[in-house]
């Protein structure tokens, strides 16, 4: 049962009737998707909290910080470096959408035949029922897409936007581009917040962050087991939860999670018999609460092990050198390290192409899923890649391209069914 | 009557059967929408004359260049800057195409739900029936669109490709990408050709390409007389032409053209009556043969006057600064030009939409028709700008999305009607 903060929501303008359609929507989904899952780790009760507390408790926590005179940042994209908000005194909250909402509306601004992670953040804005969106004091958004790039423009008719440049390439012209808006980015934040950044700050954000990074990173090795301990939606919604949680807190539940994984692991203990068909997904990020593909394909007799996704690998798999001594050797490393990840928007891209063979040698998958969100330009012309890449690596892959619609759903189930039945020569049970 | 050039076609791979199949289809459309006008300039007979022969005597010519050594460069946008092609001793095509062709090969490595121009140039490719194409040594692509951009990845296993970085926004730090991304493309056509760019040769090359450009302009100021010396299907005709055309010919045949338009104009002598309702299309470029929107307008009672397009006045209104003594200064000078002209692909892009205001006024247009390729993310989202910014000046816009199919030409000719009576009040009478 939700919390109501009715008192909290009206002050931030919310349409509390279509905030409450939406409210409600939420835990009949969460109950099928998550709680209904067997022999959970004990851990995920904090994250259930988070999600159940999702437009209560964090929203009251940045109100509170606001009303101290804090200042909050909404980011959509990796490329935002989160230890830059931190460092200028202000908090992260990342905005992408991953639910139908406010289409309608969003379809008085945008195509019809759009990204719906893009008509999801807009349908929220302009149907005023995002807690999160409304406690911004600034957008920060980036040039990864068309769609988004060219929302942004839109999305500054009704809110502050700042657009940060992520280059198409990753040559020397490219790293120097690159570093000149993460100063540029730096100096707006510090405007904002009125906050100047330090080497001190800077580097204590830098070490938090890492930290943040380390225990994900901590998670996702332990999925390496063989059951693995916790399951591939569980680790979603932890990767999801990781961009718009406080940095500490969320950081010591994910390593008091670790703990127990740990002994799992020892004891043999997962949450699917061992041997298990495990599968990587790669693709489009999956925003909360996006969980369609990994939820169907659990309850299809497999377990998904590991994400070359934004949502995933992406987010965590890079650390920031914590080393510099003055601001701008900080900034250059945080540069550097946003550079390093392979997102679709990069021409060439092959690096990626190569880390989902590693990861899918590495975690002993049987195949790959290849997630694709409908009108998504860079994953879907680079899954031919993909494709190419682990057919001579000799990995099954298959391509999923769906929207946040629940009509394709019979027909995901099974075709994802097939995929699985064949990785395992037919002899596949279903896990649930 | 088209002339046949077997030998040529089976000599550069392609596929006659196939080849054959899409050179019957294109007489009877040019017929209807070209040859049928009333009242044409005489100086179009060049023009229908590279028409019928656009897969014979230039190709013929090309051949020939390429047998004496010569090195032609395919392109795929107006960033490719021509005068750099020709100063390394080069010669430049246009790839972009605007007709189906070649879908289900297309569709063995792109997603279906793409643009159909990218998809037009890979059918083109992989089907073996574009001796443009096939009489390439080197593809240039660009990062304009998502869609562009991750298809070239593609396109560099069928065909040798380099792609050139075109920046996001354009503050100094881009300008200083696009400088460095000039000089590498230079160098690269330089170890194309074997040729060194000199002072000499890439301020002649200017040169010719800015009389081309002069041409252009000349042959668009004519078409501010009401009523205009010539269609809007003529002039775009004219601009796909000189994607392609040797340029020197085209320069002196458009200009012959303006001096008879010239006299046409004083005489007051028009393809139209007096007071035909005046058109500004604006948005994605329209690849030959995609003439479907510009004759249903003028068939439905209205004429095209000027059109912000890339194949429009993106393509020649700005001249390339011919003043530089070293080849630095004149790279420079073209990198400049060549950030002039206001694609979606730039964030924000406000100055094409002042530009859309400032040449329906000066065309004194009624109305502006917003043109958008299926799923061409940049102009289908920044139409919301231009709808915006057009109705602050009063401007009518009509929104048409369309791909290069015919099913729906029977509804953009009555919506197309509908808005051109509600331009002239309902007086307006069909002019063909």
């Amino acid at each position: 049962m939700m919390h109501r903060y009715d008192e909290l929501w009206a002050g931030l303008g919310l349409d509390l009737d279509a905030h409450d359609r939406l409210l409600k929507a939420l835990p009949p989904t969460y109950y099928e998707v998550y709680l209904k899952q067997e022999n959970r780790p004990r851990g995920m009760e904090y994250f259930d909290f988070v999600i159940n507390e999702i437009h209560g408790l964090r929203i009251k926590e940045l109100q509170e910080f606001r009303q101290a005179g804090g200042k909050v940042v909404g980011t959509f994209c990796l490329y935002v470096p989160e230890e830059l908000i931190l460092a200028a005194g202000g908090v992260f909250v990342g905005l992408c959408a991953g639910i139908e909402v406010g289409t309608a509306r969003a379809e008085t601004v945008l195509p019809r035949n759009i990204c719906p992670l893009i008509k999801s953040f807009m349908g929220f804005k302009l149907s005023r029922i995002c807690p999160y969106f409304e406690s911004c004091d600034l957008l920060v958004g980036e040039t990864t897409c068309d769609g988004k790039k060219k929302a942004f423009e839109v999305l500054a008719d009704f809110a502050p936007v700042y657009v940060v440049e992520v280059p198409q390439k990753k040559g020397p012209r490219d790293r120097e581009l690159w570093l000149g808006e993460i100063r540029a980015l730096a100096a707006r934040l510090e405007e904002l917040t009125g906050k100047k950044i330090t080497p001190e700050t800077l580097r204590a954000a830098i070490v938090k962050v890492n930290a943040k990074r380390r225990a994900l990173k901590r998670l996702a090795a332990l999925r390496k087991a063989d059951p693995p301990p916790i399951s591939g939606r569980d680790a979603l919604l932890i990767y999801q939860i990781a961009f718009y949680d406080d940095v500490d807190r969320f950081t010591a539940q994910v390593n008091a999670l670790c703990d127990e994984l740990e002994e799992r692991v020892r004891r043999g203990e997962g949450v699917v018999p061992p041997g298990t068909p495990r599968l990587v997904i790669t693709g489009t990020p999956m925003a909360i609460p996006n969980w369609k593909v990994p939820y169907i394909a659990e309850t299809s007799g497999a377990v998904i092990v590991a994400e070359e996704l934004c949502t995933g690998l992406r987010y965590y798999e890079e650390l920031t050198d914590e080393r510099g001594e003055t601001t701008d050797e900080l900034l250059a490393s945080i540069a550097a390290r946003h550079l390093e990840f392979d997102c679709a928007c990069f021409t060439p891209n092959l690096k990626r192409i190569q880390k989902i063979g590693l990861l899918a040698n590495e975690y002993r998958a049987k195949g790959v899923i290849s997630y694709i969100l409908s009108f998504c330009d860079p994953y879907a012309v680079e899954h031919y890649q993909v494709e190419k890449g682990l057919r001579d690596r000799n990995f099954p892959v298959l391509k999923v391209e769906t929207d946040y619609s629940e009509h394709d759903a019979g027909q995901l189930r099974t075709r994802i069914e097939a995929f699985i039945e064949m990785l395992t020569g037919g002899a596949n049970t279903r896990t649930e």
